[in-house]
């Protein structure tokens, strides 16, 4: 492996004591405060106060590459610090450094207007709203991006946005306050040339929050994961990011960097399952020895070990590749993590459930809410499916190549 | 295979049309009610309703053995009713074919003295009180039921209870009025008479239901799994159940059918995760494919039905076994579907969900609901680590008999 | 389980005995005599002394179904006599049921003319003579029958055989003499009627046998694997089986009752495999302790004891349903052992192997030759793939009509 | 990842463009000339030839570290190199850098005396001699190094050797001149301090060849693997190496490399055969469409990509950190990738013989024999279980340091 940069080892180090010293001993004073609130949907009150400790700390925005606003890290030195956040479910936020505003907040860095950016951006980086991203829709198979079916007519000086989107994450929340729409602009045009990308604040007259998804039992407050139907939406035109048709193309760019984040976080919550294991059967007795004296425990410990071992150097080698040769270069090494990661991570953390009996199921413990999360991570941006079918397809045509 | 007895084909028939008519169609307007309740402890206005129209259709108690009572059907008979009763969450409730009812039911029929049947039997078996089998506790590990902790001292003419009990499914209920509590009566005693069991009505002084344990986000309203506090509690001598010491031998004759009713019932939710799965690809296209006519996708169907089937032969030999040479001589059968069972039916029904996409993990399908009740089957009644040692031990000595 | 008939079970007793009296013992020395041979490809004198013996206590053709000339057992009787001969390589020759003979004198008893009968039934049943059965060729995907491209034209009085075959699997045999080709009489005729059968007798000009398939390493002496060419091989018409394009009616009237006794053999040799790693595990010691108190050595034997117990349910319950339905109605059934079957017995196999250290790999056992052969299984008569894909299609095509 | 160096690149180019200019076409004149050979146990010309042709391109013991007589390469560069080798069974030979040559070059390179040196190292660095590693005993679990058994007694100048070996691979072949003999020279000592490793030529008088083990069906001539029997063995006292009571030192140092370069050749015949895979696929047809259009047939090979990749970077993760921080400290990496990388190519390959179908199995690929060449080392110096217990106990012991 290449050696972390200086800046990513003290920031590494920074966040580790950040997390240590704030993060997770807020994670139970957060749970009661969501299980107490009035309303489920408004950030609990730790949470603000975490992130103007964490912003005073420098810890802040650390994800944005390329960019005045960020900290300009590699992806492979900012994964480091990525998957120390995703030790702890309310980590990312609390550094404002979690999906899908990262995300978005890279697409209206790159892409955005100055005026985009200035109403949008600008508080996205402040920590003072929240944004959601609204691509998947119940009627189609989104997992192929051209049979999103939204439309966004121009409309006069206006786009009209009509259609219905689900698992748009984040936009339950009270301080959600502007989703990026992916639509349908030509249905005319050349296959990845129909779609557009355009920005729906959440108060627009015709936008309705229709219902909370839950994931297994979870609804993931005060994120959520919102359905939201569209009706004859009329924002400016303005609102548009890049252009028409262009819509693929943001949604591409934006793909990446993100893998590598869920990733790294996913090897995070892993990692710190296998230490909850090792704590438990270290701790508890069964039959007259300590769990950790079965060798057959042990063997699901080592297991472990190496699925997450594994998982992390592809994942780094992954955020390597993007850095020295690009996307596009990577994109097999990238789907590759994005299959791995998550059902490496269900493994090891189902382990420690198994090895924490009852108490691992039941909310005693971080470990079966971080397993429903990772969960949803081999449908989201894609079913496993179809990154092993586009691996094999790279393959093939590598190999193919070799044959001359 | 034997033939089902024409008894139980016809109870078969009336349950698969009761289920069709009744059962499947309930589950929404169930779910709504639940959501819509006051107290999510009390049972939703639907399942009374079922419940008179199950007990007026005869399709009430099929589950009791050797007893005036119940059907009298034999284990093996009964496995294929449990199936069909399995593939709704609310089904076994609606015959009064629950757990834990049912074994505590078996027990009293069993076990219990005139006056305990008259109290407790009878009410139950009128489906007017559930109740709730308090045998595991947080602070030891249960799957060896000699270090059951719970407190259970004479004291003058009552038992004086003390200890702390969680997983006591159904106990949240506002309707479960009774519980059968295991504990040590007699710590000097020799290993496996120590133990006792004992009535506890919930509404005794010193019992407190401490809170609700949630199974991967799910609070399994209307019953729910109870952390229960037994502090100084006093029943009258009594309520004890069977005699001093006999504890973990009614825990043993309990066991038995239990494991043939729960895998039967996971069969029957895994059957129906594979129908789910076969409507999703037939329906859902992607690529320009029919999700269906991709091979992965039938392989994974094919996959699904050769466990599924598997699984089945194997419940349906062990009840077999157990009406032909009784539960000691099937106890490597019955241990082997205990872990057979839910770990085939996690596989099948994560296939489904995966089929399913995102739609799969929230609760617009029985899928992720049923998923997280089976995980819990791999731990409850002793996790399946327990059980493979003792099939292992059990072979090893029938080896060693060969060998002579 | 329906019971084993009383013929059966007095067989089987026979069976068992004959096998430790007489086969088990006689492996060694079959080992050696095959290892001093002047000609690996001449059977081991042992063999012929045995067969002798088998024959004498009426231990022999018992596989024959529906003919004068058989047991008459039912599929669901043989499987069990079956599963014992499977045990030891060398026993299903010395009980004259060993493929292909048994299929090919299937074939000869149901489709074949009073001539044949009298000229290769008679000696195959008598045991004087071993067969072949040509039908995989190198050129082409043979899973798919209608890609045989042997030639079979009729030449005057003659049928003229010309193409290349391999995998004929005993055809080494000094004692082979009849071939069973299958091949191509008619490509312009619809799909399934342009392959015929035909009788070729070894020592016919034009047939050669180029060389000797191996498999993982062993040559399968004295049985082997041929590759052979027809060139311009000539034989009287009347050797023709049934009529000219009904080849793909045979193959598929010949390949059920084989697949339940290919399946009942492979479990013969996985239950042997795990007495053997039982025994291994109760002998050996290991920083100090017998192999069999590692619980993750208990893990191994007990999911091999669920893992045969279920395959054996699955094709006892196939072979009942050929009985009771008939073969086509058992067609999903009998895919589904084709592949459970191969895959549960390479996976005990592996485990006793890696339970007795390099020994298991090696010559000392019975295990590395019994994997080896397993693993043919996973190919012969159609890959996995191809099963499972009819499997789902069967299943796919179930839940439509359930779907009305 | 580190970079390459330099040096390494030019080799390893030069070591691929040998392979395909002379290796892979050697292969089948190499198999030809075994079949034809009056002793298969003599050297086939070809590999004579070959090993000429190797050295005079400079391509010659590649392996060996810190020393004046090899390439003074680093594990992370040389197991670049070793890959490629592992890409051919043949290939290793070839540039005198095969097992377990290289480990006893090692031995007597770093813990050999002048005269040692003088006799034994220089003709096996010439490529003149071959050598065999006898510690394993076919009556004690090996794995645990303590049981090793056979006696090593001083008897006036001499030492005297009694004891049965077996798996000393190599020690078959015509030019095999001398063993390196591990065994008790004091069973009152310490624990680790009672084995010594001591020179024993093989014609010295008392020792025999007593067989040849088999690997499944194998005899892997001309290498061979011997059992050895040493009767009153008697060799003069300075054969010794490095000291009475220093064998498990020496054996502790002979392994961490050893590993690494049978890890890399095993990724490298995994490559390959993912390479043979995927040809296969492109070039065949079933059921009217080429192979590779199956969906099912690509997630095979997109899975054994990831599988090649993580095991890869594991397995070169565990060469830099030999390099950087020594063999001790990356104990834990190098145990991880001794599980790993088997276990990984042993499914890829499968998934390859079973996509060439019946060819698959036999001696027209590859496959087959690498599969079987493979499963030997889940056994070989130590079986999995033993590695895995060690990652696990050096993971708790890391976990109770983090707890502090």
């Amino acid at each position: 492996m290449q050696a972390l940069s200086e800046r990513a080892q003290t920031l590494k180090a920074e966040v580790e004591a950040f997390m240590a010293e704030h993060v997770y001993p807020a994670e139970s004073v957060y749970a009661q405060q969501l299980e107490d609130a009035a309303n489920r949907w408004a950030p609990p009150p730790i949470i603000e106060a975490l992130k103007k400790k964490a912003r005073a700390a420098g810890l802040w925005n650390l994800f944005l590459p390329d960019s005045e606003h960020g900290a300009n890290l590699s992806n492979f030195d900012y994964a480091h610090l990525c998957e120390i956040m995703g030790r702890s479910t309310i980590a990312p936020v609390v550094f404002n450094c979690s999906a899908p505003d990262t995300g978005n907040m890279e697409v209206l860095a790159r892409y955005g207007s100055d005026a985009q950016k200035d109403r949008w951006l600008k508080p996205l980086l402040a920590g003072e709203i929240k944004s959601c991203f609204s691509m998947t829709e119940p009627d189609v198979a989104s997992s192929d991006a051209t049979n999103i079916a939204t439309e966004i007519r121009r409309g006069g000086d206006d786009y009209v946005i009509n259609g219905r989107k689900w698992w748009s994450s984040g936009a339950m929340a009270t301080n959600c306050k502007i989703a990026i729409v992916m639509g349908k602009s030509d249905p005319s045009a050349e296959r990845h040339k129909q779609q557009s990308m355009i920005l729906v604040p959440l108060d627009t007259p015709g936008v309705t929050i229709e219902r909370a998804l839950h994931v297994f039992g979870y609804d993931h407050a005060p994120k959520g994961h919102a359905e939201i139907s569209f009706d004859n939406v009329r924002v400016p035109a303005e609102n548009l990011i890049l252009g028409e048709g262009r819509g693929f193309e943001i949604a591409q760019g934006r793909l990446g960097p993100g893998r590598i984040h869920h990733c790294m976080r996913t090897i995070g919550i892993a990692e710190r399952a296998l230490e909850a294991m090792c704590d438990r059967v270290e701790a508890r007795e069964s039959f007259g020895r300590k769990l950790s004296e079965f060798d057959s425990i042990r063997k699901q410990i080592a297991t472990s070990r190496i699925e997450i071992d594994q998982a992390r150097l592809m994942t780094l080698k992954a955020a390597q590749m993007m850095d020295e040769v690009g996307n596009k270069e990577a994109r097999q090494e990238i789907a590759m993590i994005k299959v791995i990661a998550p059902e490496m991570a269900l493994r090891v953390i189902d382990r420690a459930i198994q090895a924490h009996g009852a108490m691992g199921v039941c909310q005693d413990t971080f470990l079966a809410d971080a397993w429903a999360n990772v969960r949803t991570l081999r449908l989201a941006d894609g079913p496993d499916e179809v990154h092993l079918d586009s691996i094999a397809k790279l393959e093939l045509r590598k190999q193919a190549a070799r044959r001359g």
